[in-house]
C-alpha cells in the first residue's frame, strides 16, 4: 500500500521516520503486504534528505494516482489543507491528520465527504498528541454515554502554569522560558489566548455529543492575566490553576463548552499533570472518570497517533469507520454563564474590611483566602456554587471593590 | 444480533444493566439492526428478577442456538469457564471475557481457537476495569515499540496502601476498613499476595510483547508486610509504596516481569492514584509515557468495557481482529534479580553507627532515611542504582542487621 505525507514540517517528517523506523512491525499491523511512503509534498526543498527521491510539489500527482490509498495531511492551517483533503476524500482515498485547526473548523463537512466514498477520515493526532484520546472516545467508551469531558490541552499554557506554581515564576518570564526552550512559538497568542486548546475542546466535544461544535460558540479565556497572586491564594485554598477545555452535556440536548483558567483541588489527577504534559478526563455513565495522560505534542509522539490511524486505514479499506458527527442547531452551546460552579474572586479594595462585610452581605457565605505576605489592598475569596450569571450580578453590586480576577471553581 | 450472558454475578448483571439502559445508543454503535440479551446462564435462582424469562441452567441451549453470536463470559474462575469459552469459540461464537484468571492462564490457546474460526476473543474488561487499556495498546500505540509498562493493577491494595500513606492506618486496620467497604473479600489472599496483580501484568505483558506470559513466571510479592515504618522513611525520601505489575522487554529478545511494592516518586502520575483507582503507564519508543487511569472494578465500569467489546464483536462479524499472541520459549521471563534499580531497605541494627559504616563500606553511598519519632534500633536507607542480585549479596555482607524490609525504587 502507498502512502502519501504532505507537509514535511515537524510532524510530517516525524510520521516518515516513524514508518521507515518501525516499518516491519507496522506492516505486520496493518496487515498490508507492504506500505511504503510513495510522495513527499512540501513546496520547500530539503537538500540532502534521505527522501529527496520521493519529494514532490505538486499536489494533482499525489490526487491523480491510484497506488496512494492513504494520505496524511500534516501541513497545519487551513488553506490549502482544507482543498487538498476535500479532493482527496472524493477521489476514494483515506486521509489522516494532525491538523486541530482543520478538523475544529471543517470535521462534519469532511466526514460527511468520507462516508459518501466509502474511506476514512482519521485524526487522531490532532487532539492530545501522543495520547490515545480519538479512538478510546469513539470505541472503548461506546458503551457509555457521555456526561462531560476536561482537559488539559495544551502544553504550552501547561508549562507556563507549572513554572508560575512550582518556581514562582511571573507569567512573561514563564512565557520567555518556553519561548527559549522552544515550548512556545515567538507570537504564542494561538496558545496563552486559549484558541489551540479552543480548536481541541471542540473536537472532542463534536465526537462525545454528536454535533459539530465551532470554535467561534466557545468561550475562550487565556492564561495572560493570571498572577502569582492568584497563583498564591489558589494555593491557599488547596488547589491549582489549570487552562482547561471543558463541555458537558445539558439536560436540554444543548451543551456547555468553553476554555477558561480553572481550578482543580490538589490531590486530583489533573492537579498533578505538569510541564507540557496533556491529559483528558471523559466522565461517562458507566465507566465514571477516566484520565488519558501524556505528551500532548512533540514531532515523534504526534507522529506516533498519526501512524496509528495510517495502520488503521489500512486495515480498513474500503470499510468506513463509525466516527461522525452532524451539524449543530442554532445556539447549541448554551450561554457560559448559566453554569453553576464557585468562583474566585481577587478584587482590589479601598477597606478590607468593609469591602468583606459587604461581600458576605450581597453574596452570601464566602471563603476568604490569605497568604503570607499578600496586600491588605485586595481581597480574595471563594463563593459558594451558584449560577454564574447570578453570583457576578451579586459581585458587581458590592461597592468599593474592583475585580480584578475570576476564576471557575470545578470539581475535577 | 443476539447475546447471551454467562455469569450473572456482579459483572453479569451490570452487563445486562447497561445494554438495557443504553440500548438504542449501543445498536446503533454496533452497526446492528438489533442487539438483545437472548439467555443468561447461572446456576443460582434469581426470582422477581426483570430477566427472569431468560435465565437457563444448559449451557448446551447456548451452544447450540445457532442466533447466539457473541457470548459474554462473567462468570469468573477457570473451570468451567475454560470449557465454555472454547465450545463456543470453536462453535464460531465470538466470546467476551472480564476473566482475567482464565485469560491470563487460557489466552494463547482461547485467542488461537477464536482465529481458527474467524471470530472474536475480546477481554477488554480483564485489566483495569472501566480503563481502555487493551484496545488502546493493540491499536492507538500500533505505531511504537512498547519498551515497558507498569500499573496499580488492583484497586484493593492500592486502597489499603492509601489508608496507610494517608491516614496512618495499619495494613490490619487498613485491610478491615476495605472489608467493611466492600472493596476486599473475606479471604483477600489473591488481592494482598498480589496475585490477582499478576494476572493483569501477564496479559499487559503477553499483549505488548507478543508472547504469553504465565503467572508462575512472574515473581510476585504482595504488600501484607509494609510496616507503618516503610510508608514513613519511604516518604521522608519523597516517594510512596505502591503495588506495582511491570515488564519490560530486555535486548536479548525476553522480558523482566514482576508483582511486588514498588516506591514511586513524589509528583509523579502513578503517586497521586489514590483508593480504588488503577492506572497503566505504558512507556513507547515513540509516544513516550502515556498513563490511563480509572477504575479499575465496580460493576458497571467493567459491565461497560465487556459491552463495548460486545460492540465491537458486533461491528467485526466474520472478521477477527488482530488481537494475539503466541507461545513464549522456556525461560523467556528473566530472573527477577537481574534487574537494576535503587533498593530501599529498612534493616534492624544493634549499633546503628556502627552499621551504617559496615553498609557505606560494603555496599556504597546510601541515603539515610530519618523520620521524627523514628527508632534506633532499626536503619533505614536507599542504595544506588545496580543490579538486584548484586547489591543483595554485598547486603548479606554487612555484620549487625537483619533486613526487615526491600522494596525496589522505580522512574516513574
Amino acid at each position: 500500500m502507498n502512502v502519501a505525507v504532505m507537509g514535511y514540517g515537524t510532524v510530517g517528517s516525524g510520521v516518515v521516520e516513524v514508518l521507515t523506523k518501525n516499518h516491519d512491525s507496522i506492516v505486520k499491523r496493518s496487515t498490508q503486504s507492504e506500505l511504503e511512503v510513495k510522495y513527499i509534498l512540501d513546496l520547500r526543498d530539503f537538500p540532502g534528505d534521505p527522501n529527496e527521491d520521493k519529494m514532490i510539489k505538486d499536489f494533482n500527482i499525489i490526487l491523480n494516482d491510484d497506488d496512494v490509498k492513504v494520505v496524511v495531511e500534516t501541513m497545519g492551517g487551513l488553506h490549502p489543507a482544507y482543498e487538498f483533503v476535500s479532493s482527496c476524500l472524493k477521489a476514494g482515498k483515506s486521509v489522516v491528520t494532525s491538523n486541530k485547526e482543520l478538523v475544529a473548523a471543517k470535521g462534519c463537512e469532511l466526514l460527511s465527504f468520507a462516508a459518501e466514498n466509502n474511506v476514512n477520515f482519521l485524526f487522531e493526532a490532532s487532539v492530545g498528541g501522543g495520547i490515545p484520546i480519538i479512538r478510546p472516545i469513539s470505541q472503548c467508551l461506546a458503551a457509555n454515554e457521555i456526561d462531560e469531558i476536561a482537559g488539559i490541552l495544551n502544553g504550552t499554557t501547561n508549562f507556563i502554569l507549572t513554572m508560575m506554581i512550582e518556581k514562582n515564576m511571573s507569567f512573561e518570564d514563564a512565557l520567555k522560558l518556553a519561548q527559549d526552550n522552544g515550548y512556545a512559538e515567538k507570537d504564542p497568542t494561538a496558545d496563552v489566548e486559549g484558541h489551540d486548546a479552543c480548536r481541541k475542546i471542540c473536537i472532542l466535544a463534536s465526537l462525545c455529543f454528536g454535533k459539530h461544535v465551532y470554535p467561534d460558540s466557545v468561550y475562550t479565556e487565556g492564561i495572560t492575566k493570571i498572577t502569582l497572586d492568584d497563583v498564591a491564594y489558589v494555593n491557599a485554598y488547596g488547589g491549582v490553576i489549570k487552562l482547561l477545555g471543558r463541555a458537558k452535556r445539558m439536560e436540554n440536548g444543548k451543551i456547555f463548552a468553553v476554555v477558561t483558567p480553572a481550578i482543580v483541588m490538589q490531590g486530583s489527577q489533573l492537579a498533578s499533570v505538569n510541564d507540557v504534559f496533556n491529559a483528558i478526563l471523559v466522565r461517562g455513565d458507566a465507566t465514571g472518570d477516566v484520565v488519558f495522560y501524556g505528551k500532548g505534542a512533540g514531532k515523534l509522539p504526534t507522529a506516533s497517533a498519526v501512524v496509528a490511524d495510517v495502520i488503521d486505514c489500512a486495515r480498513n479499506m474500503g470499510r468506513k469507520k463509525p466516527i461522525g458527527w452532524g451539524e449543530a442547531e442554532e445556539n447549541y452551546v448554551v450561554d457560559y454563564k448559566t453554569a453553576e460552579n464557585p468562583l474566585y474572586i481577587r478584587a482590589a479594595v479601598e477597606d478590607y474590611e468593609k469591602a468583606l462585610s459587604e461581600i458576605t452581605e450581597k453574596v452570601g457565605n464566602v471563603k476568604v483566602l490569605v497568604f503570607e505576605g499578600c496586600k491588605k489592598t485586595e481581597i480574595a475569596f471563594v463563593t459558594e456554587c451558584g449560577k454564574e450569571s447570578e453570583l457576578c450580578e451579586k459581585l458587581n453590586s458590592v461597592n468599593g471593590i474592583k475585580i480584578e480576577s475570576l476564576i471557575r471553581v470545578t470539581d475535577y
